[in-house]
């Protein structure tokens, strides 16, 4: 029997997954050189749509990476000289803040406990750090920013580069790319497609410090994905290593099909089924939402801490071909996270929510 | 109509590739969690096989990267403290020297012309050259290094770590991994799959030493897949970040496919056609192998100069269904060059021929 996935990631897939999946093998897009007019043509093809969908301007260029991850890694590399400042509630925000430990910067970090979130106003970014790092949506506890929250904080400091985490909730936050220098996401998010490629949006700004950093002999940018070379690549609709033709090709598709919704009417439909769940883990006595402050509360993946055990909730809605997710690290049997990413539909939350309810 | 790529890669995919993206599908591997029993099953059966295939001992792990170019980078931040040695005689021999200067390494080069290739015992490897960074098979330009004289080259340099690039060879060559520190391949060359995913083979050697770079807190071996968290991470059959469960899948089915057929089967039926194609440029006025030495000619990419125009032969082929590629660089309408992967069998080598010669 075929389940439906709300786990946050790898989740479901995107109903039109696999007539797109279809056409690229039948298309033998799989042998095509990416070094041709083809490959180029499906390239900016993909870059235009999600362009379109995220309202990305020509500021920006939109990359392709291996994972999300590698977006940390890259963008460390790239835009940091030597301290950056990381916004930490959760395990992904602080793995980006390890991997600037790693890299050998000097990180600054503003910490606050799994399930709280910041505004921008209690906020003070130190006064040397080139780059503030925040992630919109903490996938390990079901925290979101506020986008106001995001955009503020820019405008409280316009000299340093801001980037945003937006790996499992892209494109539902509404961004405005003037005040934001750089976000990425991954695809097996809410893009609902097989996870092995990362999306870069990145602007001048960053280029620029990233072509004065490549000038110092005392500094590494890195080999593999720089972002001088990544966009001059970019600029002809190509990538320097051979890339992930399928992902980029289905992705683009999927974009695509996103736009034909509209991604104002994507945004309102998340909105209503996180309504729906938060709802009823509100009413439920069994669950209570583990973000307090609804203006933390991620619309895109939802955390309820659970009085019954949590594993057997998830074994017994597994049994009726509903698969949540467990919680995260310390929370694992205590709590769950549901994906409300745009593959589950209205129908298919109410149908979870209604098997949730008759859990006892 | 369908085309018989004979590219270089991205390459022809193998006759099984379909089937297994079908089942891929069918079992909805492309929601599973990657912290799943289900997962580490399947990423612990995709090593097994290709251990297997490539008779690689316990001393080594076998990782997944998100290219082969990935592994340069990851090769030299975390096996190199100073210095590498890198035999150079094509643009990918030449592009992992490069990756070690953008890295801040000091590269030593040993440098030939495009079509010559490396004997070992003319190599001089500086002293203080701590990995020694060989191309089993340079795919720009046809020239392979014999296996025996990588070989050679560790047995004359035992205190120094060994690279071999087989990007656009492996299964082919049956290197002996006793004699070998570090391998790597892409997908989309001889395992006939669509590029997104590199496999890089490494031992407890290399392991031992980013351990003892990674202490080093005026160096950075990397943060994303820096080797010592990719090794823990595979002990358990799993990868730090979400890794390409697609492509690690499909890769896993396609080595089974070439175990049943037996690597010493595919090797032998690779010389076999590769045979074929060099008997045809030998003999055929408009076209002479590239490189003169028999002993580097790459069984895996043939190239040919051309006395015809390049593009007027690869464009009469195309019309019979045929793909082959274009020179690299410099040489692309002075040159062709032909995939002589698993993917195509000895029929269509054969037919492949056969259009050849009636080209004039």
């Amino acid at each position: 029997m075929p389940q439906t996935f709300f786990t946050p990631g790898p989740a479901a897939l995107y109903p039109t997954f696999e007539k797109h999946l279809k056409s690229f093998v039948d298309r033998q897009l799989g042998s095509v050189s990416h070094r041709s007019q083809q490959y180029r043509d499906l390239h900016k093809f993909t870059v235009e749509q999600l362009r379109t969908l995220l309202s990305v301007p020509e500021t920006h260029q939109i990359l392709f990476l291996g994972s999300a991850s590698e977006a940390w890694e890259r963008i460390l590399l790239n835009c940091v000289e030597h301290e950056s400042f990381h916004l930490v509630n959760g395990s992904f925000s602080q793995k980006f803040r390890d991997y600037g430990d790693a890299l050998r910067k000097y990180t600054h970090t503003f910490e606050k406990p799994m399930g709280e979130g910041f505004d921008a106003a209690t906020i003070s970014a130190p006064e040397y750090a080139e780059l503030i790092c925040t992630t919109h949506n903490e996938t390990s506890s079901g925290v979101q920013m506020q986008v106001a929250d995001i955009h503020k904080l820019k405008n409280k400091y316009p000299d340093q580069l801001l980037a945003v985490d937006m790996v499992s909730s892209a494109p539902y936050p509404a961004l405005d790319y003037e005040l934001v220098d750089t976000a990425f996401f991954s695809v097996q998010k809410a893009f609902g497609m097989p996870a092995g490629l990362g999306v870069w949006i990145v602007n001048e700004k960053c280029l620029a410090k990233a072509e004065r950093l490549k000038k110092n002999d005392r500094l590494t940018i890195g080999a593999h994905h720089d972002l001088p070379t990544l966009w001059k690549f970019a600029q002809k609709h190509e990538t320097p290593a051979t890339p992930n033709v399928l992902a980029i090709y289905i992705l683009g598709k999927i974009a695509e099909d996103f736009n034909r919704i509209g991604v104002n009417q994507m945004r309102k439909e998340t909105e209503y089924k996180a309504g729906l769940l938060y709802n009823f883990v509100r009413k439920h006595s069994n669950f209570e939402a583990f973000v307090k402050e609804a203006r933390w509360q991620s619309q895109t993946v939802v955390v309820a801490n659970t009085k019954m055990d949590s594993p057997a909730v998830i074994g017994k809605l597994k049994e009726k071909g509903m698969v949540i997710g467990s919680g995260y690290g310390e929370f694992k049997a205590s709590q769950v996270r549901i994906a409300n990413f745009p593959a589950t539909s209205v129908e298919q939350t109410e149908s979870l929510v209604k098997a949730m309810e008759k859990l006892g």
